[in-house]
């Protein structure tokens, strides 16, 4: 039983995903830890919430057990799979999952059909409103938590539900049917992982279908515009990454799926391409993509504004997903980079310590009187939110974070995420201990192996400039190749492998079109980027505004300890006094700052769990001397 | 007859608005160039698009002359009564005028209600949903329109109609009946201008009545919180510009107008500290406002994106009318500098130079490769838009810009706008000759003079660091006062005085908070801010991406001519190459730019009237040496 995304033997893969039970995460390590908490808070809390936002009373109307009005949003119903997936891929909470599915049997038409939005007062508008109905979208949604309740908890009993309904897919929307395609994707990805679980071929080829049909404005313009729900042009032609950041990830998430499974390298460059414009003009520094509120989308390139990143959690998972997906197929270090920047920034930051309150929008600023009112711009993180898509998402992330730590080939294992636990496969076992990412020593441990050489690679991240290995205490000159250092021997149990991964302070800058960030810089410690919060102003720069501090990039960052075990410590300097008018001529030769002191900066994702206050990511430099 | 604002005598002013007749511009000047313009090209245009666009439709299906269905936003008539209102101050149009007086004679219920939307299918739905129905909004324009009707072409019929529906108003919402305001303000300031022209006291305490409910939160959250139609507080304890700008500009307005009437004097200081409040955080170079596309908002403090600004053009507009009612009320200088710096930057970029398409919202950036199909941030000007509130806007701002030339008091007269015409009023007439803002020189000379001696004010904007004044050749030596130049003395016609307002090149820098444009600046001549556009861009510089253009500060900026009499001449240089990558290390010292030119910068507000392109007012600094 393997985790989330399980390529068949025949697909085009570089790396195999382990079995679910491969990998345990020590909790004291930061990803251990974090899957404990999903556990411990942020499961309980979704299902909580389930029943206190109406989601589940929503279902009930259907079977007639409650008379409530419906609640939420109108695919409310995807909450409840997202939670339901995360209890599949935990394995725990069988009581919750056992009533759940039950209620889902009951709730399902005889065809399949299930939409408790569309089942009561709505039935004559099923499938009327594609483009926005989201109707395909919860069946992908129930078709990954089925899948999940299968290989997490060995239960097929939601696997039949979900194929009831993707059978109806299949009879409605398959070959010589009516060329429909969902607005916003997910059912793609979905029915590969149902095609994957059930070998039933016309999932497949139903995924397959939905992707040739989209990008020929089948769907109309909407609010928003074709591009919106990546209808603008066909998928192979397609260049630059558009629309709405959530959608268009999902949807390449099912594009890499149909393309491994069904051999087609040209897709499979398609969504490389995608992923690769994406990461060059529109992602935020923590891994966050998705500029505009207004439609949740990608801006133009270059449109990076830290205060208004959107950033969406939902995104970030969903890029997670992608670059998973993508690492399988190709084997290339890239895609762990990406997914260990998220997951220690994007993703991370949307969860409070407690894991019961969360962030839907991610900014890498907020300023001083920032008005917090607005759901998609709070000060601090809310425990639920009228469209409540990320906290589930989190959710089913967590409980599967084990899935996506290593993988294996016929050579050997590959390490991408470092985080202390144990590894086993196919007869060759390690024992990993490390700090990562406050330390830079990662220590492995081989506890198990066969009688045939094999190789062990070791991500080193593009972060890192010197990285350093040992086994049994004798350096290995090998230099990482393709983003890997490699060793090939017979191992034998007890062999000891020290990977350092040297963790300087970084000053990052960003590229000169981001305007938004001009004359900044960010900090960032190995794969942790960090941030300044108004709690850690010093007295002497309190009655600054927190806008007016200034970072001089002359002196060294040090290390320092607090909210986290490693915090920076720049230099800051108060900006000299301004006029205090908003336009004013310019000249050069500003007198320097004033009242230097070092300031901490804590990883960004620690962000907000003090009081509310000003936090930013970028730091201006000092103003250019005369 | 005056124009938009008329206050009573017993209001608190320090100026009076000058008759409508009293100025005159002439077409060859910039501003009567405009007002040419909007009576040949843009009037006629917007009485085109309601026949296209199914506006006068809408109302003819109230009267069964149509049955078409109600098409457009649901406050369509709005841009009915905006352009009939455009109508009322040219005096042109009589046919348009009478024929759409009589249908809304026609349409108007017995009991003076009034509004397409609300009259037909939806009848059972009137004043049941004050937040968003907009039906007092529309009493506003509809109220505003007969006054101009009024005032401009001396024609009473529409002023019978609206004074119906404000009747209604006063009965239904006025003392003692329900506590109800309306979600977009507007109705204010239009109730206390028919209380000026017709003396009916219920029309201004109603408009009181409606501040005064204002801020508590009867409104409810809506879509975007109290805030976005200044519920949130009350009125006279609110500090900061909130929300919704161009809900916030037409409150305002309606605020100093009830002020001014009701002697109110910490009313009107609730209005002067709110504008402050606005231009000292939250107002772009240009005069826009309103930096989010989401809620059409304010944003936070100093979060001014040029690329994503919203500046709406009806906020532009709002905020030109209260500007002018706070010159009135006050005599401060400052309230027509802001008027002018909107008039030749907001306001004037919304049109293209044929006067027939538009902007609705005004960015002060618009990148390479921009995705333009938008609504809301086209990368031209479109003709015509699904809420087509500012093109009727535009097109009766300039149909009475000669109205916020002049101003008089019985010492005197007070020029704050400067464009060739001719200016008269109670005896004392001046011609005006000037290529202002083209050229810095403007002289007057008296045609008309009393016997009594008189004060000439002229204003000396606050850009201007040094200021000139002849009278028949003699420099005045006088400085100017709370930034007007004056000269009192007994004028003779033939008097020529010269003013000579200096106008080199300016470079402008904003406030550091203004992250979005932090180490950049603008360039701007008198009152016009300029841009860089895509189609300036020499031949020596093509290969290199516009966003890769910065300014060498350190040589004068020349004059040239091209598209406008005055283009700037800045030294432009091409960023070094990048790796290419969207972050890598900081490091200071990096290599100076390339190909240096002298490229032409243009007024911002005839930028995109030439191919769709790349443009910016925000110029970036050269990087810093090492």
């Amino acid at each position: 039983m393997t985790g989330p995304a399980a390529p068949t033997p025949s697909a085009i893969a570089a790396l195999n995903p382990l079995p679910l039970d491969a990998v345990r995460l020590d909790p004291e390590g930061l990803l251990g830890g974090w899957q404990e908490r999903n556990a411990a808070a942020t499961m309980p809390h979704c299902i909580g919430q389930l029943s206190a936002y109406g989601n589940l009373d929503n279902l009930r109307r259907v079977t007639g057990d409650s008379d409530a009005e419906f609640r939420g949003m109108w695919f409310a119903d995807t909450d409840v799979y997202k939670t339901l997936e995360a209890v599949g891929w935990s394995g725990g909470f069988p009581e919750f999952r056992a009533d759940l599915t039950a209620l889902l049997e009951k709730t399902q038409e005889a065809d399949g059909y299930l939409d408790s939005y569309y089942q009561v007062e709505r039935r004559d508008q099923q499938w009327s409103d594609l483009g926005f109905s989201h109707e395909m979208y919860s069946a992908g949604h129930l078709i990954q938590a089925a899948v999940a309740a299968a290989r997490g908890a060995g239960n097929t009993q939601l696997l039949t539900v979900a194929r009831r309904f993707a059978d109806l897919l299949v009879r409605r929307f398959g070959a010589g049917a009516e060329d429909l395609i969902d607005g916003h994707p997910e059912v793609e990805t979905a029915l590969v992982e149902l095609y994957r679980e059930t070998g039933h071929e016309p999932y497949l080829a139903l995924a397959k279908r939905f992707l040739d049909l989209r990008g020929h404005g089948m769907l109309g313009a909407g609010r928003f515009g074709p591009r919106y729900w990546q209808d603008h042009e066909p998928l192979r032609e397609t260049t630059e990454v558009a629309g709405h950041a959530v959608r268009q990830m999902y949807l390449l998430a099912g594009v890499v799926d149909v393309a491994v499974e069904t051999r087609d390298p040209d897709l499979l460059r398609t969504a490389e391409r995608l992923w690769e414009s994406a990461l060059a003009s529109r992602t935020y520094l923590t891994g966050g993509q998705g500029s505009r509120h207004k439609d949740e989308g990608f801006g133009d390139a270059y449109e990076l504004p830290p205060d208004r990143a959107y950033a969406e959690t939902c995104a970030a998972i969903g890029s997670f997903q992608l670059a998973w997906r993508l690492l399988l197929a190709t084997g290339r270090s890239g895609y762990a980079d990406e997914m260990e920047r998220l997951l220690y920034n994007g993703i991370a930051a949307s969860t409070a310590l407690d894991g019961r309150s969360f962030f839907y929008s991610n900014p890498l600023q907020l300023r001083t009187g920032h008005d917090g009112s607005h759901e998609d711009t709070p000060s601090q993180r809310l425990t639920w939110y009228s469209c409540a898509c990320c906290p589930p998402n989190l959710a089913r992330l967590m409980a599967s974070l084990h899935a996506y730590v290593a993988s294996s080939t016929d050579a050997g294992l590959q390490l991408h995420l470092y985080a202390p636990g144990v590894v086993s496969a196919a007869g060759r076992a390690l024992e990993v201990r490390t700090s990562y990412p406050w330390d830079e020593t990662i220590a492995v441990t081989v506890t198990e192996s066969g009688d045939e050489p094999w190789t062990l690679a070791l991500r080193v991240p593009a972060w890192c400039r010197e990285a350093r290995l040992t086994v049994n205490g004798s350096l290995i000159r090998a230099g990482a190749q393709e983003g890997y250092l490699r060793v090939s021997r017979q191992w034998r149990a007890g062999d000891v492998v020290v990977l350092t991964l040297a963790m300087p302070p970084r000053l990052v800058a960003a590229h000169p079109r981001v305007d938004a960030v001009r004359d900044s810089v960010a900090l960032a410690r190995g794969p942790v980027v960090y941030c300044l919060e108004h709690a850690d102003v010093p007295a002497s720069m309190q009655s600054a505004a927190f806008e007016d501090l200034c970072i001089d990039t002359s002196t060294a960052v040090e290390l320092g300890t607090g909210i986290a075990p490693v915090t920076l410590l720049p230099v800051l300097q108060v900006r000299p006094e301004s006029s205090g008018a908003l336009y004013r001529e310019f000249a050069t030769g500003t007198a320097g700052g004033t009242r230097r002191a070092a300031v901490p900066a804590i990883p960004y994702f620690l962000w907000a769990n003090r009081d509310a206050g000003p936090m930013r990511v970028w730091i201006p430099l000092a103003p250019r001397e005369a």
